[in-house]
C-alpha cells in the first residue's frame, strides 16, 4: 500500500472518476477509504449498509461511517434492511439475506449516483477464508476461484462493477497501515453476516491450526489456488462459449424462452464441459438450488441406450426431460408433463 | 462393501487375473485384502514394504503381513528400505523418500511377478485429507484432483496401473467392515510417512474442527471437489493435447531432444493453457522443483514488446530463454548461454 501500489491503482481505476465505496466502518474498509482519499480520489460515495443485526452497535457503526465521510468531505449513503425478517420471509440464511439486501442497496446507490463502480475492501485474508469455506461446501472451480479483483454482478437490472484493490494485500499489512496512519475504526463492525460464526471460526481457529500443521502461513497458497482456479474456470467457460451455439436451441421443441439442448453434441463433450453446459442451461432457466447431485441427475439423461422418455427432478418443481434428441425443461406438474404420463 | 460393491469390483477388475496388493497391515489394507479374497481373487501377491521407521514395530508389521498372506494362501513379498538415509542422501523429505522407495519396491515386484496391476487401500477419508493437504500446499487442479480410482505411474521403466477400489468408501464403513468380519490388524501400521505428523494432524484435528464449524462432515465435499477437479484437469489436458503439436518443435533451433516452444501460438492461448503448456514442457525436460513462481517467470517471457534475448532462471541451473520466436531450455552455465552473454 505504498506509492507504487497507489500508482498501479490509479492506472487501473482513474482517480477523476466517481466510485461507490462499501464502508462497514471496520478496519479494512477504513483503510481502503483512507488509501483512496490519499490517492486523490475525490468523487467517492461512502455507502454503509446497516444490517441492524447488532442492536445499538449497528446504529453506532452507521453514525461512524457518516462522520468519517463528512471528515473526508465525501457524500455518505446509509442503507438499512431488516435482514432477519427478510431471511425468514424468503427462507434464506441470514448470511444470504444480508448479502442480498446489501447488494440491492449498492445497486440502488449505483442508480441514484449514476455510478456503477463499487470499491470493496476484501483482502487476501478474506480470500483465503473464502477458498477454504467454499472447498468445505463442495464448490467446484467457480467456488475455489473465490473473489476476483474485478468482477461484475447484475442486481435488479443494474450491472455493478465490483473492484477489490486490496485482494492481494494481507491482513497484517492492512493492520500495519491502519496503525501507521492512526486511523480510527469500529471493532467488530463486520459485514454482520450470520456465517460470521463460520467465517470467524475459519479465521480464528481453522486457518491458525493449518498454519501450525504446515509450519507456515497457508493463506498465500489458498490465494494462489484461487488465482489458478479462476484462470482455469475462465478457460473452460470460453471453451463452452464456443460449443454452446451447437448445443442450445431456442424455440423448438418446447416453444419457450429457455433453450432446449441437443443431446448428440452434449454427448460429444467431456464430463467437465457437460457439467458446465447443464449448469449454464439451468442458470439461464432460473432453476435455483442446483448442486452436484442435480447436475449428475440431468447428466444421466445423456446416457445412450434409453429410447424411452427419461426425466430428472430438479428443485422448484422443475423437471428435465429427454425426448427426440433434446433435453427440455418443464414444470413437473405441467399439463405437458401430465399428458405424457398418462 | 456389499455384494453389489463386489460385483462392480469384479466387473472392473476381473478376479481371474493376477494383482499385487499393497498391505501395510493397517485396518484399511487388511479390509481390502479380506474383501478381495472373499470376492474370489485368488492370484494376489501381498506386497509389504518395511520402511523401518518405527523400530521393532516395523518388523512386527512385516511379520503380520506375511502371516496374513499365508493364512489366505497368497504369495507374500516383503521389501525393506533405509528411508531415513535415502532421504538424507538425496535431500528429500522422509515422506517423499518413503514413497519413492515403496513405489520402487512395487515396480520391482511388478516385474518379478509379471503383473503391473496394484491394488491400494486408499479410501474416501484419505482422499479428503489429501485434498486439504494439497490445497494448503498451493497445488492447482492436479493437486486438488488428489487420487484417482485408476491411475498409472511409470517407475524405472515399469508402468504400474494403480487401482484404488475403496476410494469412494468412507473410513467409518471400513471400520464397520473390519469389525463385522472380526479382522485383526496392526494399530498405527501407517504408511509410515514422515508427513504422518501433518496428515495425522489433518485427520485428527483439522478435519474434525471443520466438521464442527460447518456442522456436518466436510469429507464428502472435499472428495466431490477432487472428482470435479479431476474431470476439469483432464478436459484442460485434452485441450492442450490438441494445441501441443502447433507449439512444440523437436529439433531446431536447439538441436536437443527437449522440444522448443513457439512463442506465437503460446501467446494465443489463455492463461490457464499457457501455464499447462509450460509445465508440460518443463516436465518433459525433467526440470524438477517447478512451482507457480517458476511457471510465471517463464510465462513472463511471452510478453510482447521485448525484442532482446530474455531469460528466466529455473531450478537445477536451468535457464529458459526466448529468442527468435522460440522458448528454449539450456543450462544457465552452458557455453551457448555464456557466449550469448558476452
Amino acid at each position: 500500500m505504498d506509492e507504487a501500489f497507489i500508482d498501479a491503482l490509479r492506472a487501473r481505476h482513474p482517480a477523476r472518476r466517481r466510485y461507490l465505496v462499501g464502508v462497514s466502518g471496520g478496519r479494512d474498509s477504513v483503510a481502503l477509504l483512507d488509501l483512496l482519499s490519499r490517492a486523490g480520489y475525490r468523487d467517492l460515495v461512502v455507502c454503509h449498509f446497516n444490517h441492524a443485526l447488532r442492536g445499538r452497535a449497528s446504529g453506532a457503526d452507521a453514525a461512524f461511517a457518516r462522520r468519517l465521510a463528512k471528515k473526508l468531505g465525501l457524500a455518505a449513503e446509509i442503507g438499512r434492511g431488516a435482514v432477519r425478517s427478510e431471511a425468514g420471509r424468503r427462507g434464506l440464511s441470514v448470511e444470504t439475506a444480508a448479502r442480498e439486501l446489501r447488494y440491492a442497496f449498492f445497486a440502488e446507490m449505483a442508480r441514484k449516483h449514476r455510478c456503477r463502480r463499487l470499491f470493496l475492501a476484501h483482502h487476501a485474508g478474506d480470500q483465503a477464508e473464502t477458498v477454504l469455506i467454499n472447498l468445505c461446501r463442495g464448490a467446484g472451480l467457480p467456488g475455489l476461484s473465490a473473489m476476483a479483483e474485478t468482477s461484475a454482478r447484475t442486481i435488479g437490472g443494474v450491472r455493478l462493477e465490483i473492484l477489490r484493490p486490496l485482494l492481494d494485500v494481507g491482513r497484517a499489512e492492512i493492520d500495519g497501515y491502519v496503525e501507521r496512519r492512526g486511523l480510527a475504526w469500529r471493532e467488530d463492525a463486520t459485514n454482520a453476516e450470520a456465517d460470521a460464526s463460520a467465517r470467524n471460526a475459519i479465521r480464528n481457529e481453522a486457518l491458525p491450526l493449518l498454519n501450525a500443521i504446515f509450519r507456515r502461513e497457508v493463506g498465500p497458497a489458498l490465494c494462489r489456488t484461487a488465482r489458478l482456479a479462476a484462470a482455469e474456470d475462465a478457460a473452460l467457460d470460453a471453451w463452452l462459449d464456443r460449443e454452446w451455439p451447437g448445443i442450445a436451441v431456442i424455440g423448438p421443441p418446447g416453444g419457450k424462452r429457455t433453450p432446449s439442448l441437443r443431446v448428440a453434441p452434449l454427448r460429444e463433450l467431456n464430463e467437465a464441459l457437460q457439467r458446465r453446459a447443464l449448469r449454464r442451461w439451468l442458470d439461464l432457466a432460473g432453476v435455483a438450488g442446483v448442486g452436484f447431485r442435480e447436475i449428475e441427475g440431468v447428466r444421466a439423461l445423456l446416457a445412450p441406450g434409453s429410447n424411452t422418455v427419461a426425466g430428472a427432478n430438479l428443485p422448484g418443481g422443475n423437471l428435465a426431460r429427454r425426448r427426440a434428441g433434446f433435453l427440455t425443461l418443464e414444470k413437473s406438474g405441467s399439463p405437458a408433463s401430465k399428458r405424457r404420463k398418462r
